[in-house]
């Protein structure tokens, strides 16, 4: 079985698309576009949910679900402030299918039109403003805090397995406020949220801060962002939380009674995660031996390799390594025993390796005799041989030291490839090398277009943590006075 | 706010419909068939989730995600199969909306028509097993134990919230083996997963059985069925696992190579439950004061309510509640102190009523003179004052007590709701009166078809535990021999 990944420097893009099939998270399927999510992927999925999950929850916000579909005319009144809409999206026009009348197989039944279209949605602002048009009546029912767990589909021409797919598994909130001030609070909240989620849980070192407005979500009044730099020096947004001001409580018309009976316009926010970021903990971290994860992601968090020639040896082991395993599991740790028979160690190695195990435990009956283990860490690809005594407390720290250690590295490589930048011509070829530039911006859309024309750099967000740079400067590009840097890059 | 039910004795289908609603389970949208389930309605499934997920998972079980679309040729493959296919279903043809170039809204591009129509899965089997394909080639790879969780689409004429919508969310397992055998086990397995389930924590007395022929899932070898009674004696279909043989695995081609090398058609089982459990939930316990719900199952599990007429005795009443809830939390009992100073008592009581909350405690300046507090039970509607010294452990065994109490309560209905019937005469018109008739069948289809058309009665299931009652007789219609009695009723 060729297991071996094209390595990062020769061919980076391919390197992703390999390791995301090498190491069983997910495979195109017969439908364009559109992934499947394997089991192996799925688990680290379903733990990036549990724990983004407890976190929204602790803010108050509760889980509800509002249809897979959006009648046609709900986005004619989004497009009324969207100059040139076009969306592309999946439209439902027929309900049923029929045996074909000429032959084999089957037909659309062209008698099951439906009177009006309905779009899978592509996000649910609009009906879900539609629904809480019926929830609102007095200044009691706010704030609104809602969220919901569900796919959504955008039809996307070029797609990325986790990065851009057709459909994808995302989370969507969606909050409704008395006042301006709350909802902008409930926007700043919950990128924080996101922020922590990433430094704490993905390793990831990611910048906060505003969108500029030609990178804003169609319909928000500012847009908060996490970026995260990917090892080819590329920019991923990884998470977005918006302030939507009132313009779906107008287009929709949610008005509430304040205390003194007067009727208000509802103030919004939406918030979102997806799949996208099982592209960002991939591609941050993982190495050409194959996929690197951080501990309190790992469906596996431990596994235990015996190493036999005889049954007899084999027994012995496995009774020891079983040992370890009711050990490291009554710590909450997740140990898997590879005792297959069908194939030899080295392959298992390969294998646990390509798919991210943080820590291996090989135990042989020559290391029975002499009361040791050999333990392999994946993130620094070393090995330690140590006495079994004592094994399980060393293993339980080593995941918290392999869990900060990912994240440092991906910080220094950050800290290493983020550099401020004053020159348009400096610009024009450090921008290449990829990274993030930290540049004065005059804060106008022209500037920004021009520049993103002549090199595909954007602005990828106005920091507000991390890198705050207000000082006054001269545009880059323009010439024109700034207050502060804004960070470059080229971005997926 | 009109908060009062029609009661189940004057029209038993209006009251469901307005539970649903004053309960704030879930309620109509805009989309046709299409419901919105509401938080606390929510919280209930996230509940009924969490506990089946991890049951699954003890069993091997694991998570993955597969498209929501797909290809109407697979359905042709499907229809081979079925005689004069007809399916209800959601069907894609176009990909992108655009601005009307004739006027104001947007419209469906007419460019952006497909190749091929995609159908939103109204269930998986056809994509998952074009996908499992892929993943076997030998009997290593065998079993595959997948689940996934997600919404699907049936385009159902008369739907009815959680009972029948057209999309609706569920989980449906399908799993791959070598042996008919290890299948058959399989499809066993897991309807004991859902019967203990319905049993232990929806508190449900279910029957499980087999469907007979007619009543299969389309392509099934067997379908395994759990069946509940509703208050009105009708019968609920609450969850169904199916024996597929090799039929899928025939449609799309799966084989794998048995340990002589030989290759062999895969066998497979499907398994799934899905939002309806809300109908069956609601349906067999609440009454006409609103929602019971079983402790298991109740977001909140206990209510706490301040009694007071000052700020002072509010203060003091409010101090001691806070004592209590957090006593009770750290019991991991769910616990809400319902402290709004915009409603009064008589209103809050009547609120946590409609919402089923199991325990609900109310406490003011006398009753904290005297030291002792008042409980009401939800599901007896008794009320009983006692010391605050020991309330919590109290509370929670009463928990307990009240879990025990609804099935008790829901399985002496059943008990007194079923009953042997050896007439046909009889059989007419005992089968409105509703409930569950245990009678003698010829096993044939054309008999089944004919009492159908007669009554409107069905075969529920040929019991495999519960009443199983194994025995010659004579078919209630027919008089022709029958080896047992199977559960006839009228069905949702």
């Amino acid at each position: 079985m060729a297991k071996e990944l094209t390595p990062r420097s020769e061919n980076y893009s391919q390197w992703y698309n390999e390791l995301v099939v090498k190491a069983d998270l997910a495979e195109q399927s017969a439908v364009r576009g559109c992934m499947v999510i394997k089991p192996y992927g799925y688990a680290i999925w379903e733990k990036m949910q549990s724990i983004l999950d407890a976190e929204f929850k602790k803010t108050g916000v509760q889980n509800a679900y509002f249809p897979l579909f959006i009648p046609k005319s709900f986005f004619s009144r989004e497009a009324e402030h969207v100059a040139g809409f076009a969306k592309e999206c999946a439209v439902v026009t027929h309900h049923r299918l029929m045996n074909d009348p000429d032959g084999k197989g089957v037909v659309v039944d062209p008698e099951a039109k439906l009177e009006e279209e309905l779009i899978v949605r592509p996000t649910s602002e609009t009906i879900i403003w539609s629904v809480y048009k019926n929830w609102i009546k007095s200044w009691r029912d706010l704030p609104i805090l809602c969220n919901q767990w569900c796919n959504v589909v955008r039809w996307e021409m070029r797609t990325r397995p986790f990065l851009r797919t057709a459909e994808f598994l995302w989370q969507e909130g969606h909050t409704a406020h008395a006042t301006a001030q709350e909802a902008e609070a409930k926007a700043n909240e919950m990128v924080k949220v996101y922020a922590d989620f990433a430094r704490n849980t993905l390793a990831l070192p990611v910048i906060v801060g505003h969108k500029s407005p030609n990178e804003r979500f169609a319909g928000a009044l500012d847009t908060l962002t996490i970026e995260a730099m990917m090892q080819d020096g590329k920019a991923l947004q990884a998470g977005t939380s918006h302030f939507l001001g009132q313009n779906f409580a107008k287009s929709f018309d949610v008005q509430y009674a304040d205390n003194e009976g007067k009727l208000q316009y509802v103030w919004a926010t939406s918030w979102g995660v997806s799949t996208r970021l099982m592209g960002a903990l991939i591609m941050a971290h993982s190495d050409d031996n194959g996929l690197v994860l951080p501990p309190k992601l790992a469906p596996i968090q431990v596994v235990l390799v015996p190493i036999y020639k005889t049954e007899e040896e084999f027994n012995a082991v496995a009774l020891k390594l079983n040992a370890i395993k009711s050990e490291l599991e009554a710590k909450g740790i997740s140990v898997k025993l590879d005792d297959r028979d069908t194939v030899r160690p080295g392959f298992k190695f390969a294998e646990w390796e390509m798919k991210g195990v943080p820590v291996r435990i090989a135990l042989g009956a020559r290391d029975l005799e002499a009361g040791t283990v050999e333990v392999a860490r994946r993130d620094t690809l070393t090995k330690e041989t140590m006495p079994i005594d004592g094994v399980c407390d060393h293993i339980e720290s080593l995941l918290g030291e392999i869990q900060d250690n990912i994240y440092k590295k991906a910080f220094d490589f950050r800290a290493a490839n983020i550099r401020k930048c004053d020159s348009w011509e400096e610009f024009k070829t450090e921008i290449q090398k990829g990274g993030f530039l930290l540049c004065h911006w005059d804060g106008t859309a022209e500037t920004e277009q021009a520049i993103k024309d002549e090199t595909k750099a954007t602005i990828r967000c106005i920091p507000v943590d991390t890198c705050v740079c207000e000082e006054e400067g001269k545009d880059i590009y323009s010439g024109k006075p700034s207050h502060g840097r804004v960070v470059f890059a080229i971005s997926y």
